[in-house]
C-alpha cells in the first residue's frame, strides 16, 4: 500500500514509471500522484488515469520551478491522502539543453540547474511534511552516468554540458539530503534510468523507455536505508557489461 | 613573463594571490590583473598596485555574475596586454552561504550557482579569445574539499550545503572545459587552497592565508597538461596526513 509520487509524469519516463506501478497491485501501490506540468493531461496519461479506478491521480498545473506551485499541489496531495503520509516521490522532471556550438557558448547552464537541481531541491522541500508522515520515506532523484565525473572521458561525444554539469550537482544535492535525513529513517538516492528511447533520450537510444522504467522501479522497490546516499544504476540483462560506453549493471555509479 | 588575471582579488585569498604574484620577478611574473567587484580598490590591494611598479593592475567594477561587465573587462586586458595574450586565469570569486536552519530551508542555492559555477563559466568564456593568444592556457578554478562527493562524510558538520553543491557543479564545468580544449593546449583545472584564516574561512580555519597562497601558485606554477581535467590539492608541510579532516597533501582530490 505504497503511494508514489512522480514528477514530469506526463511523457516520457515518467508516465512509464506511472503506468508501470499502476499495473501492479492495490496491495503494493496505492495512489500514484501524476505531477505534470500542463493544466489537464496529455491523451496517454488520462488514459492511464481512465483506467486506473482512482489510483492514479493526476496533478495538473505543477510547476517544479514555482514553490508556490508545489506548496499547492503537497496541499492537494496532504487532502487527498486522508491523513496518511506520501510514501516515495521520485523526482523525475528533467530537462537535457544542448551546447552545439561548445562549451564557451553554453548559455543554458542556469536553465538546467533550476529545473535539474533547484526544482528538485524545492519538490523534496514542499513534500517533506508528507514524507516524513508516510512509512516509505524514499526520494528518488533520477540522474544520469552523464552526471558522473569518472565516467566524463567516455560521454565526451555527448554535446550536453549542461545537462551532465546539473546531474552532477543534483548527485551532490541528493548526498547533502541523505545526510540530514538518514537519521530519521529516510532513503534519499539517484538512480540512473539508462539511455531511453523517449523525447529526450530520442530514438538512438539504448533502452526501450518500459525497460528502463522496470529497472527503475526494480531498483526503488528494493532500496533500503543502506542505499542512502547513493547514486544506483540499473540491472539490464545483457547490458551488464558492453564493450560501448553505457552499461547497466545494477551497482553503484563512481562520482 | 607570465600574466595573470585573478577574480575576487580584492580581499582574502585574491589578494594574497595577487601579493605573492606581484613578489615574484619580473622574468617569473609580468602582470597581475586583479580583478573587484567594487569601483574603487580596497586600501589593501591598491598598496599592493602602488608598489607594483605598474605590475598590478586594479579591473574596478568586474562583476563576475554579470557578462556585460566581465566583456569590458576582456577588453579592458586586451588594450593593456597590447597585442599579447594572458596566460593564466584564476577563477578566485566566491560566496559559501550557510544553510543553518538545514538543508530543507536551503534558500540560497540559486545564488551560489551564480557566483561559484555560472560566473566562472562567463569569465572563462569572456576571457577565452585572450587565452587563445597565451602562452599559459592555464583555467585555475577555486574549488574545496568540501565539494568532494568521496569526501562528503568527513564534511557533513560543515552547514554550507549550497558551497558544497555549487563547488561540485564546478568541479563538473572544470571538466566539460578541460575536454573541450585539451587539444588546444590548455590545462584547465580545479584546485583546492586549503581552509584558510580570510573572511570566508574564518579563524577556525587551518592554515593562514599566505600558506594556503603559496601552496596553491604551488600547484599552478607546477601545472602541466597533464593536469587537465583534474582536482588538485595543495601541499602543506606537516598536514600531509593529518588525524583530523583536512589533509593538504598535494594528491589528486577524489570527486
Amino acid at each position: 500500500m505504497t503511494s508514489y509520487l512522480i514528477t514530469g509524469a506526463g511523457r516520457g519516463l515518467g508516465l512509464e514509471l506511472a503506468a508501470q506501478l499502476a499495473s501492479l497491485p492495490t496491495s503494493q501501490v496505492s495512489t500514484v500522484f501524476a505531477a505534470i506540468r500542463s493544466s489537464t493531461p496529455p491523451s496517454a496519461l488520462q488514459t492511464l488515469i481512465d483506467h486506473s479506478k482512482g489510483r492514479v491521480i493526476a496533478l495538473t498545473s505543477t510547476v517544479v520551478t514555482d514553490r508556490a506551485s508545489l506548496d499547492k499541489a503537497a496541499a492537494q496531495v496532504e487532502a487527498l491522502l486522508n491523513g496518511k503520509g506520501l510514501d516515495v516521490l521520485i523526482n523525475n522532471a528533467g530537462v537535457m539543453p544542448p551546447a552545439f556550438k561548445g562549451i564557451a557558448k553554453m548559455d543554458n547552464l542556469r536553465y538546467a540547474f533550476e529545473v535539474n537541481v533547484e526544482a528538485v531541491h524545492e519538490t523534496t522541500s514542499a513534500f517533506l511534511p508528507l514524507l516524513k508522515k508516510g512509512t516509505g520515506k524514499k526520494v528518488v532523484n533520477i540522474s544520469t552516468t552523464l552526471g558522473s565525473m569518472d565516467h566524463a572521458p567516455k560521454y565526451k561525444w555527448a554535446p550536453f554540458p549542461a545537462y551532465k554539469i546539473s546531474k552532477t550537482a543534483l548527485n551532490m544535492l541528493t548526498v547533502q539530503w541523505a545526510q540530514e535525513y538518514a537519521e530519521e529513517g529516510f532513503t534519499v538516492f539517484a538512480v540512473t534510468p539508462g539511455w531511453l528511447k523517449t523525447d529526450l533520450g530520442t530514438e538512438n537510444a539504448d533502452l526501450d523507455v518500459s525497460v528502463g522504467a522496470k529497472a527503475t522501479l526494480h531498483v526503488i522497490g528494493n532500496s533500503t536505508t543502506e542505499d542512502n546516499g547513493t547514486f544506483r544504476n540499473i540491472l539490464v540483462p545483457g547490458w551488464e557489461n558492453t564493450d560501448g560506453p553505457n552499461q547497466y549493471d545494477g551497482k553503484i555509479v563512481p562520482w
